[in-house]
């Protein structure tokens, strides 16, 4: 089959592998129907993610049919439509226990990750993908819901949810803000609704990105470009901060501004992926009665937030905004990897 | 009467002051039978607390009895033995409402800080104070518990608790580590025990402290000097890390202890009071699934607390070190200030 | 001035009646500008609430302007627009320090219940009203809300949220059945959303109920008068049962339909006021994971709940189906006492 | 091999069987080294579990030694010294990924139950088992602790805590009453501590049952022959009630005892199996926000309660009464049996 490898910092090719095959009896086989590019996989072919080994499968996101099936596993079939979830989760570890998969320590050499797809073994940016632990991996589609509204939920979605607004906690009534109109942050934004925010403030330097955070439910956007853009926020609260600010970039200056736009009693949601320090104000924080929180997506609210999708409440295939052909892999990394030029969101990659 | 009045940095006095007056309805009066000294009093008295004007009378701790109360409070009598909370809440504000007086917004002059007490308006070094809000900021003491128990649920026992155990979500089976043995510290080791942890690991510096964190519930105790001290924690654990690490001495470097301490899915509780910035790893933290938390003492578990006192469940009294005469102030600053040397832990000031 | 006043089973007149007094520093004067009838007052006139003494004011929604102000007020101002709360809370003893000032102890006479107003102290369907612990009892009101939307948070839209949605614990994507689609299901209906609830069934006998609650944000309906109601419900979940049922009635037979409707680790959220024992089949139950709960509004929540309606996200005007003037206070009544064939939801009475 | 065969009501023998094999890849044999009796194997013998076939071998309680592994299985070995779980939790259902594998799934013909050892698979009264889902329904033991104590990390210790303390949502300084001081109300005793209770009050009929409460840490003791025990309680309390009341016993006098014993705000936790409907006053509990809680273990919390074990923080071991060799099983049986006379509390049968 074809699939995309990574060789190596800035080597790529869209390029002809061995088929996946079974190697436990908990595995599936699954024909990839939609894949995507996630902003982790740039990383990677950066050179960021030095765990990833050349010759591997880039890809953790993906929709598809199982063609083939371990003797243990016991709740899916060969023919069912599934998504792949970004994340492995043995679920008889005490992490998979506490509702924490994210840190699964049973996955395959994974050294306490539950992000192995793609990482560790073979992804998805291929034809054919092997899946360990099928049985919480994979999550059945109901009739009626699209590719690109269905592989947003295999990382995106509950990236945004889980680790932004429930990490958060926001709660009915809350001010949120959301800094980073990226996916991430559009993630957010989408399902703080689903804690009954009043009001969710869309903060970028990119105008086109704040078009998409109104268009993803928020009711305000700010341009942290203006000199004033803090009174702006500010001015939406009573004048004590925000009561969620949610991190979706990953550098010091964002993190910053997420500490200081917080009240007394609030908390800032770190999803970005940071690459250095950041400095901590505990001279002005210590007395603050604040939370700050971090996080690697667990991929457990995937079958709730499918349900929302099913009875329309949520509308996640508004993020995509380019389509391809899975042999057209190469140019959907170009296109992915020129966002700001291109104005990509999220690309599907489509059999 | 006499009272310990703040004269500038490095300057107080125990001296004669105007007796205190009722000035709103809701107000008490209350004759001073035990106060006791605060590390932040000594940061008061070094400057460090900007606020603070000068001839202020010091001290937010107290135990007392009723001598006079205002006409709109409703739940004391004149004669009641009662505990003063550091805490003086409005109960009608919405951080009232949310049960985090802390940041009362309605406590005269408090800019959003509900601790007045010592503070803003005279405090309880005195023979006598006033309290704002009596409803609320005092609490009526049953027979048989003594002064020097009850005076340290004004404070110190409340910070350990709520700041320390209940903001790091202890939880049944938790291994804990506090560093810092001082009061807030072991405060902390002592209420951990309210959410069953397994394990309680105090770390100090000081061989004596350590000491105390034994007595006072812990079940281990490292001394942070051991170059191997770091490895001695770990093997406390399954060898992933603390679930909870309780900060309580306010520095970049203790604090660092704690977020190095913590396993996936864990909690740093800084109790500790800042006066610097601390470099908050987030190239490393940022996939940990960890939440931080910061705060001031609400005092909301006073009544809790003393529960448990009165059952015996708790003994607080023994934080005691050194027992002094309200007109023996000077020295019991003085013996408190030294604390390394002298080894006092709390100071018992009596009538 | 003129007031609603009982005088005993089945006897009530719009009377002359002395105007309100202060009587405690706390307590304020509230000119009414719009109230309303609560199912509650029905019941009162019955005789089915004996601690209701003859010659008492009815009523306990308001909203209104203050008109004078005990001493100890602090955060409110004669000229101010307000709800008035149908608790009163005293915000010192225990029940208002753990949030639950529906058994706040302090209030006058109360017994250990929050709700005073038109029970146990003359109420709102008047002229003018004396409002105790006006601090804690009256919520300042933003400009650009109306009298129709603000009524409906003294009462009735916390009281399906409260007691409904936050009690039966609706968390995202969770499907929530509510049996009765009266005002309190009405308010549980509109306020799912803000927990996120995939599906909300309204259940009740009357068709135009069902239009109602398809207004308010109910995603199905179901007429419990169709032989297969029970499964035309569960035929809207994933066949194991709801989630939450909420039973807005207060009838054996409303409990057990919705005893009946909840799945394996579902909840019974009771808001309804029972006359008579229910049968608890525990028998079937015990094994089921399940939860009951029950309870009397706090309204802690109205304060968020108007922040909701400020930014449009809730529409409570829609309750109103009838509008009278004060002095039309007996039409009123009669209007909504016949509400099956007035069709009336919700009447506003305004000055 | 040998085992305990149910044959019908009120029929039993210790008889040869086959010696159990693997079925699935997930599945182990365990050579048991001790069993127990459950009250509910009583229930079964009197023919109260339909669901129980002819030919069932009883017992779902166990410690024992793997003698055999399914190729699936990751996180064991052969010799392992185990608990085994009285839950078989797949893992990967609905209800596993919410924490409730009570309610498991895809367990084997269980319909809804993940209790099916002993009930509707073969179970631990025999010399060797098979157990399913292995890596989910084994816990190792670590070295030091005795078979005695793990024993009742099976099913008893755990029952207590989830469905009595935890679900009763027991929390710092409360008052707790357990009616009934049979095994699982001696666990909800002993295990009130891990959220800090201030009180925990023992009811039963029984003094000899008295003084086990007061052995496993109960602070005080009611006989409810007592014509006044209701006031003794209440006379225990601030008046008002106690906070948490847990069910342990199964009939409808003792949940009437638990519901009338409530303080305004309290919580029923139902831990009993009942056969019968109970009478819920809902005339007086409609008003009083009352919580009632019923459930079947999880058992998810095993691995915390070991560590405490492990660290001598709870000492189970202390419910043994009786000890017996596996080929006494039938004596074992008469003796718990008639534990009225024989003062059986649990017994430990072993190899």
């Amino acid at each position: 089959m074809k699939a995309l490898v990574y060789h190596g910092p800035g080597e790529k090719s869209w390029e002809d592998v061995p088929d996946p095959q079974l190697q436990t009896p908990t595995d599936a086989i699954v024909q990839v129907e939609t894949t995507t590019i996630c902003g982790t996989d740039l990383h990677i072919l950066k050179g960021d993610v030095p765990t990833v080994e050349q010759g591997r499968i880039l890809g953790h996101e993906g929709v598809g049919t199982i063609t083939e099936l371990g003797s243990a596993v016991q709740g899916l079939e060969v023919g069912d439509r599934v998504i792949i979830s970004c994340i492995s989760p043995c679920g008889a570890c005490a992490y998979c226990h506490q509702s924490l998969p994210s840190h699964c320590l049973a996955a395959e050499g994974a050294e306490g990750v539950g992000w192995i797809l793609g990482h560790l073994i073979d992804g998805t940016q291929a034809e054919s993908v092997r899946i360990p632990f099928a049985d919480s991996s994979l999550h059945k589609l109901p009739d009626g819901i699209g590719d690109e509204a269905a592989i947003m939920l295999s990382d995106i979605l509950p990236t945004g949810f889980e680790i932004g607004v429930r990490n958060g906690g926001v709660k009915p009534g809350d001010v949120v803000a959301v800094v980073g109109a990226g996916p991430v942050g559009l993630s957010a934004i989408m399902t703080s609704s689903l804690y009954g925010a009043s009001r969710v403030i869309g903060i970028d330097l990119d105008d086109n990105r704040l078009e998409f955070a109104r268009k993803f439910g928020a009711t305000d956007t700010v341009n942290s470009g203006d000199d004033d853009w803090f009174k702006q926020v500010i001015a939406m609260t009573d004048g004590l901060g925000v009561d969620v600010a949610i991190e979706a970039v990953g550098i010091p200056k964002t993190f910053d501004m997420c500490a200081e736009l917080i009240r007394p009693g609030g908390a800032v949601a770190n999803a970005g992926v940071h690459g250095t320090s950041v400095e901590l104000k505990l001279q002005d924080l210590w007395i603050k009665d604040v939370k700050i929180t971090t996080g690697l997506v667990s991929a457990t609210t995937t079958p709730m937030l499918l349900k929302l999708v099913a009875q329309g409440k949520l509308e996640p295939a508004l993020f995509v905004t380019h389509r391809f052909k899975l042999d057209e892999m190469m140019d959907a990394y170009d296109t992915f990897g020129r966002a700001a030029e291109t104005k990509a969101m999220k690309v599907a990659i489509s059999r």
